[in-house]
């Protein structure tokens, strides 16, 4: 049974319990299924199995591993997606005893080959030790990942490693770090070893075992970008609220739901260990509370700090121990925000990787324009930024004059059109420059009504096949007058007249990578002296970025040139190293002469050490736009413009990931280049590491003028 | 509307009609979506537009190719997907005027410009004048291919085209067949001349336009294996049935049932030309056949030509003039036989490359297993087998015995087991080699109740995990004393004591290739004299087939590996150009000295010259297999066993598609290579060209050993 109805969260809502070995697993999965949890993590083999000698018998044949009677036997597929294998705890590979090591790692790629064979989706793998101290298990699990084609490995990652006795942790100070306090050692620091072994197999993601004490949050987030498959919980971890139900301390509610966020499962493990009062008393102590709703309705039966009083979701007569454990996941995800439309909306693009449009060498479809008309909120900060515009030149215009009305209404929202007659004779020439489909007249349009100015407008568009909706548009709204639509490249287009304002959407995800500045430099040669570009001026900006899944996906092509590409993404499983920082600015009109579009910069990022070592899998990218003075257009996180979708982040990869200590820095240098025919991006990393400059010349990626 | 609910004939259930050129395509879809058609074919421009001359006007800007007046406009994506465009007629890229050439070539990119533009998903284009006489036209469709990603291009190919006139026809003598008859030209060879000039692009297909007369049956199966998109039906071709409703001639009606078999869409062209009585009289006419229901049902409402005999379908009200054709073609869609429940489960298959399995070298999954463990034919077909085997061991050793009850009761269903007792006392020694979850080992305990036979069986499974299961039926099924489990590979055990007969399950789609030959060899061994192997013998067929689909998925790749790669696939959009015929056989037991499974042979395929010309992608294989004496295994067309799922075709595909003029040959040899840990499959084209080996030394396939 889900935890919620809502599917914004993704998996997080199918939730997982650790069993027992079992010998009849359809009624395993049954019993706990009625108790709630979704699949169960079983052990593949009872806990005294071991292998057999690995002798040949005379006849040829071979003593078999395994025994019907010391496995997990699963008869029919039907099951298999509801099981999670468990491999033995007393597997060692890394044991000082030969013996033991030898009989491990028999033992491990046994019970790895049952669970392939029995199609399950995952095996839960025991912890590995100390960071840096079991390269004989990384090895082995690395050999399996390769034979692998779908069951994935989910590494058991204690969040906080106890401290191994001196004698051991002698030589392993590097990694013990401040994240974890002097108690322990960072658990992230034993999960990379392991994964950077394994080559960041895709297979392989990590279980988290969550302690009684948690790590600094901020040491936290890093896991946001890694392949986190499960959080184990253990009833250990929870309290008992006052009627004696399992509640978990506020962090530790605040770490579940940062997963359930991130589509993450959990699993509840060990036994029941709270003594809940029989379903009556519980029900006669909280009247009302039979039927838990989503997070408003639900807050009025907890105490104070958040826990449940005692409660039963859906099914009062349920008396499996564990049930209040699975009552109170539930309550946890059912209280998470509800999402809004539009990210529901953007869900199924998350972390997937797009090429950037080159608007400039290909013509756009008219259901790419249809879709980006559709972001009011963009056109809402246009209409504004043309309406400031042609106040402030009303108001230069009427100061210019005389003193006449100078307290001008500059806020008015909706100025009668009869105004237009008090303002100059002469109509503002506005031209859009890239009109697509006309959405920038229309906003220019509404701006003029609004403001009581004339307008004459000049629609510029190079793309034969858009002009024919503009015609449309302004045949329909009965503009034909004041609108002069003209087909032709901005770039070679003589204009009659020089224009007053000059109006264009050319900015991509990273701000100049549509080559924005190549347009409007060439357009400006018919904007008057004093006229006014909107946009003004944008910058771009970067962050360092862990994002596994997107590394991954880059990687699955096998081939340099993606690796020295560029992604349009809505990042979502990701973390930012540290804040962004700006990168690249241009201004319109550009006043330089030369003009000189191409750009060299580097960046520095520095890491609190109190957050802890981190993988760096590329660099996130984004831009603020000033569209008007301080009509500002902007999907930089700090000021991301409300409700507008049309540009998801860009993403800069690396070829290899590397791995940042704590409190190290990353180095980045970023060039922007350009030739007669195209524009392109360079990167590379300084710090912690010099690495390989990536798309040299332009060679995987470039954008064509 | 859709013809009918059912989904197993694919995109066939949306019917299309086409339409003049409408200024408003909403209200257009609409209206013919009340008559029944899912979709509409509208010209893109007016019949009058003609493109501007390409002038450059002196301020950079260039006049608008397209006005919104003139063209087919559609604000919204969301009607693109009813709309397929039609190119303008007028256009002659192959013109012998210049100007008019020139004209063509420009109105039809702008018009493929506007196409793409809109998201429109195909677009039909005029029919190529005679064949070999397009090349410019070829040359301009090929441009547009290269840049478009998604919208189909479909050529109008009348299936006869009109002898031209002499003058014109004295060099074009090659391409009149006698497919088309003295009347006419194979419309074939015109489609093959421009899909090859445009390199078998996939986003080209053909738009077959029916006429009056059809070609043969046999040249029309061409057909099957080429990517017809749509057929275009005029409403000329009709005749009227006694009551004034247009019906097809029953050549007709056969033709459209096999394309609608092929999931192949119909297009409605041209105006109504039937006088069909008003509803009212109509419904009169035939009281009680307001309804039209599937098949069986409906045939009450037809004449005795097969013709209905005037009935409306869910709308008597409808009355647009085109009503009548179309609730003919849902008549001829509803009439089409129930597709039965196997093929409805393989429809997801049908014409999806896959690589063989390597059961020798790879373990299978358990679900792989429990898949295969289904086909309930195969096993009834193997406990037949071993029933016949063990009925004639008895009546071999009753005659060695004596005249004792000669009259043995062979076909008896169900001896009852104390018959056990009156046969030899020594039990029958049966050896399963390649158990999997044992499967065979339950056929033959069945065959053994049946036969009142006492086995000794010994199951050798060289997959530990699949040894499992094995362990599992036993103890269920209580037969741990008979049934002795070995975990072996049979090329290596040492049997304790000879095999009275040996059953094995290894072949493949091409019966050898999953090296049964290799395995019995190696088990025949502990085979005693006289003993029986099961299955007794098995031979490999061939065919050249035409599948434009398969070729173009293997030349997705992009590399030469997969060329040389067999794939197992359910065959659907495809022809075979000749009959198959026999290639290798393997016997079991073995007796040559030594053996020798290497094998090769060379076959050639006639055609006959009314079937017409044809396209070779590569050749299809199939297997037959006597697994005792007559109980006959196969999945070769001509004695595929019913019901029977385990095995898809086999396809060996040609790196370059290959042109078989019409009486041609098919030439082809074949190798069968082994060597010491890797068999593998040559092959090449000797006729009507000589080609390429594919897979030297087996350099991109093999079966490992």
């Amino acid at each position: 049974m889900v935890l919620g109805k809502r599917s914004d969260y993704g998996d997080a809502k199918y939730a997982g319990v650790q069993v027992p070995f079992s010998d009849d697993i359809p009624k395993t999965v049954e019993s706990y299924g009625l108790c709630g949890f979704d699949f169960v993590v079983a052990p593949l083999v009872r806990e005294s199995w071991r292998p057999p000698a690995p002798a040949v018998l005379d006849n040829g044949a071979l003593p078999s591993p395994l025994e019907r009677s010391d496995c997990l036997y699963i008869n029919s597929s039907q099951w298999a997606n509801q099981v999670v294998g468990a491999v033995s705890d007393w597997i060692q590979p890394d044991a000082a005893n030969p013996a033991l090591r030898q009989r491990s790692v028999t033992a491990l790629k046994t019970q790895l080959g049952w669970a392939a064979h029995l199609g399950l989706q995952a095996v839960v793998m025991p912890p590995p030790h100390a960071p840096g101290r079991c390269p004989n298990y990384a090895g082995v699990l690395n050999q399996a990942l390769q034979s692998l084609t779908h069951m994935a490995l989910w590494l058991t990652v204690p969040l906080v490693i106890p401290t191994p006795t001196p004698a051991h942790g002698a030589d392993s100070g590097a990694a013990v770090s401040a994240v974890a306090g002097a108690g322990g050692l960072d658990g992230w620091e034993a999960w990379h070893q392991v994964r950077a072994q394994c080559d960041h197999h895709n297979l392989l993601g990590a279980a988290l075992l969550v302690g009684p004490t948690l790590p600094s949050p901020a040491s936290l987030k890093r896991w946001a970008g890694e392949p986190v498959k499960a959080l184990l919980l253990p009833t250990a971890v929870f309290s008992a609220n006052k009627r004696g139900y399992p509640v978990l301390p506020k962090a530790h509610q605040e770490l579940v739901a940062a997963f359930f966020r991130l589509g993450v499962q959990v699993v509840i493990t060990g036994e029941a260990c709270h003594a809940v009062p029989p379903p009556a008393a519980a029900a006669a102590a909280a009247p009302g509370a039979k039927q838990v709703t989503p997070a408003p309705a639900a807050a009025a039966a907890v105490g104070p700090g958040g826990e449940p009083l005692g409660f039963t979701v859906t099914d009062p007569g349920e008396s499996h121990p564990l049930r209040p454990y699975w009552e109170y996941l539930c309550f946890l995800f059912r209280r998470l925000e509800v999402v809004c439309e539009q990210e529901r909306q953007e869900a199924s693009y998350r972390d997937y990787l797009q090429v950037p449009l080159q608007p400039l060498q290909d013509n756009l479809e008219s259901q790419t324009y249809e879709t980006f008309e559709k972001d009011t909120q963009k056109y809402t900060l246009y209409e504004e930024a043309v309406f400031r515009a042609l106040k402030d030149r009303q108001a230069a215009e009427a100061a210019a004059a005389g003193p006449r009305d100078p307290f001008d209404p500059a806020n008015a929202t909706d100025a009668p059109a009869a105004s237009a007659a008090s303002t100059s004779g002469r109509p503002v020439v506005l031209m859009v420059v890239g009109a697509g489909r006309g959405p920038l007249v229309r906003a220019s349009m509404r701006a003029a009504a609004r403001a009581g100015a004339r307008l004459r407008v000049y629609a510029v568009e190079k793309n034969p096949n858009a002009v024919v909706h503009i015609q449309h548009m302004l045949r329909t709204e009965g503009w034909s007058d004041c609108v002069t639509l003209v087909s032709a490249d901005m770039r070679h287009w003589q204009a009659p007249e020089p224009a007053d304002i000059l109006v264009s959407e050319l900015l991509g995800s990273f701000g100049d990578n549509e080559l924005s500045p190549e347009c409007l430099d060439g357009a400006q040669r018919f904007l008057a002296p004093g006229g006014i570009s909107i946009p003004q001026s944008y910058t771009s900006f970067l962050a360092p970025v862990t994002t596994h899944k997107l590394h991954h996906d880059v990687k699955a092509y096998k081939d340099l040139e993606h690796f020295e590409t560029p992604y349009v993404v809505r990042l979502h499983r990701h973390y930012l190293l540290a804040p962004t920082q700006p990168l690249f600015t241009f201004v319109h009109p550009n006043t330089d002469a030369p003009i000189d579009n191409s750009r060299y910069d580097s960046l520095v990022f520095s890491r609190d050490p109190a957050d802890g070592a981190a993988v760096l899998h590329g660099f996130a990218g984004y831009f603020e736009c000033a569209l008007y003075k301080d009509v500002l257009l902007s999907i930089h996180p700090p000021s991301h413009s409300v409700n507008m979708f049309s540009w998801f982040p860009i993403f800069f990869p690396l070829r290899e990931p590397v791995y940042v200590p704590a409190g190290g820095e990353v180095g980045v240098q970023v060039w922007r280049c350009c030739a007669p025919h195209k524009v392109w991006y360079e990167w590379a990393l300084s710090a912690p590491v010099a690495g390989p400059i990536h798309n040299v010349n332009g060679r995987s990626y470039w954008v064509g003028l």
